[in-house]
């Protein structure tokens, strides 16, 4: 019997959606759509398409640009549906020239949550389920794009992006997403230009977005267990519905469209750095981090293995190799000591 | 500013026990015992000491062992006390001959726990805040050895073991434990010699031990999102209360006491075995596997990064290097996907 049959496991690991580990069907291309004709209770089917289009063409966007800076590698996609409604394609790269793993992975969903988890996915305590009984699972719909690029090179950062859109049934909805940035080393050039970046794009929607969302990443990127950030941060935002959902979606449509333009540049600089072994073992060790972070903390990684999501999709997001050494602490002064120091402390890059 | 004062994140990230990040000096030798003399409600400190001495005692005699296996390496000794009270030894070894990493940590805890945390942290749903006022915290005792090894050589499983005593203030006190191999490859006659030791073990205290504990642990060690086991099992156990103290002590030590005579002859056999890139690929990528299961699934963990354990001390659980190819599945009936099976499908081994 499989696992799952289990009684006792699947009393305390069931997944809080309705939904199974077997659920992803391949299929051999996407349909024009994932998202169902017509629906959302309150005629919201609009946004819903419209996110995923957007979605679908930043995809397809970023990953050519990706593909051009590593010169030497092409994308796998692999496309599915799930079977309570929705699905979604990965664009994978493995073993470039300048990547040693790079994916972006569009997801639609249909499930629905007990209402605890649905609050527990985002941040403010709001009432997301709205008109629903106490116990009562909540239907939601869910789209959006996430990416996790890990170069080779020690001195080339990696870079993580999400841009989502919710909706719960009652109409409840909201934005959420974000852009961040790990290097292994500081290079304020680097950092400056990555925050810059992200800072005009806030600037041109809200000029309290850039400043709000900067600490939000810096907030949100913790492992707390080690008292320190995963990397140097970049902006994060969640329950976003402060205003015309029209008006964010502007705003996160030019966030994600500035992904390569933010990030881009960076990597084509670093990729051929010449570098030490030691350097790249203090890469492995931060990766090693990033594993950490992902796994314990990390919302989308929590809520895609807990929701039944594609778990190749979801664990592209790991480096393809990392590295655990037993209390390992840089000595004062080197330059992976100052590394900790800015993940101990958040700074200001611009 | 240390992040931990950041409002926003303590309130969401603060973990369940009065006790933070920073709790841990480190002394330069561990005192005789570090059980307060006298505590315990209900005049149990007899146990509490009886069962320190008895991991502390197995700590030594287990780890001058695994040095005499790998020839070339000593264990790196770390003491600590803990602010609340209690402390704890590790003894680590790394980059060893045969080893990797190795390490066997003793752990005294004195805290307390939100009730739900200490429901969580155990299995069934016993009344352990006997005599609390609902909302009040749960002050405990609890005290453990527990142990990761990973060999460098794909063919030498890693071997796993926790043994524990928890005490809750009010005297509701339980046992828990367990010792699980994970090979890279299916081995049938180190699979027999492994749970055959343990059996043995088992059958002296209790005939239906065995099999009760053996499909415990093959509940237990599992990757619910990947529904396969981390491993090939081996025992595990919790909640144990339904006799006497002192006769689950004695199984326990038994238990406890035969980690190496269990899993010492398979590494001497396979220590030095030749093995192929694609093996030691094939050895990261499970690897891989193992820090997922601890990160997400492992009870010990995760009650350690949230009451403010020693994270280098938990944390030395995973392995030096793990790898995570993305959508990897190996071809039908090769011994790869052999393994995976008997991940999927539990199997008897004796």
């Amino acid at each position: 019997p499989l696992r799952r049959s289990n009684a006792l496991n699947s009393q305390k690991e069931a997944p809080p959606v309705n939904i199974g580990w077997d659920s992803h069907k391949p299929i051999e291309t996407i349909p024009d759509s994932l998202v169902r004709p017509g629906d959302g209770p309150e005629g919201n089917t609009p946004m819903r398409a419209k996110f995923e289009k957007m979605c679908r063409e930043a995809q397809i966007m970023i990953t050519d640009a990706i593909s051009e800076i590593d010169g030497d590698a092409t994308f796998q996609e692999d496309c599915w549906t799930r079977a309570t409604g929705g699905g979604g394609m990965s664009r994978v790269l493995s073993n470039g020239k300048v990547f040693e793993k790079a994916g972006v992975n569009l997801s639609v969903v249909y499930g629905s949550m007990p209402q605890e988890a649905l609050q527990a996915a985002t941040e403010r305590g709001v009432d997301r389920a709205k008109g629903m009984k106490p116990g009562e699972r909540v239907p939601f719909f869910a789209c959006g794009l996430s990416s996790v690029m890990h170069p080779r090179n020690p001195h080339a950062p990696t870079m993580h992006f999400n841009y989502r859109y919710f909706e719960t049934d009652g109409g409840v909805w909201w934005f959420g997403g974000g852009t961040d940035i790990t290097p292994s080393y500081i290079n304020e050039e680097d950092m400056a230009h990555f925050h810059g970046t992200y800072k005009k794009v806030c600037d041109n929607h809200d000029p309290e977005f850039y400043p709000k969302f900067k600490a939000w990443a810096d907030r949100y990127f913790v492992i707390s267990h080690r008292n320190e950030t995963r990397g140097l941060g970049g902006i994060f935002f969640d329950d976003l519905n402060d205003r015309e959902p029209d008006t964010i979606f502007e705003f996160s449509k030019e966030a994600l469209n500035s992904v390569v333009s933010a990030y881009g540049p960076i990597v084509e600089k670093h990729k051929n750095d010449p570098y030490t072994e030691q350097e790249k073992e203090w890469q492995q060790i931060r990766r090693g981090r990033y594993v950490e972070f992902n796994l314990v903390y990390d919302r989308g990684t929590v809520f895609g293995l807990k929701t039944g999501g594609r778990i190749e999709s979801i664990l592209m997001s790991l480096p393809l190799t990392s590295r655990w050494e037993y209390d390992h602490n840089p000595e004062e002064g080197t330059r992976e000591w100052e590394f900790l120091q800015a993940c101990k402390y958040a700074r200001e890059w611009i």
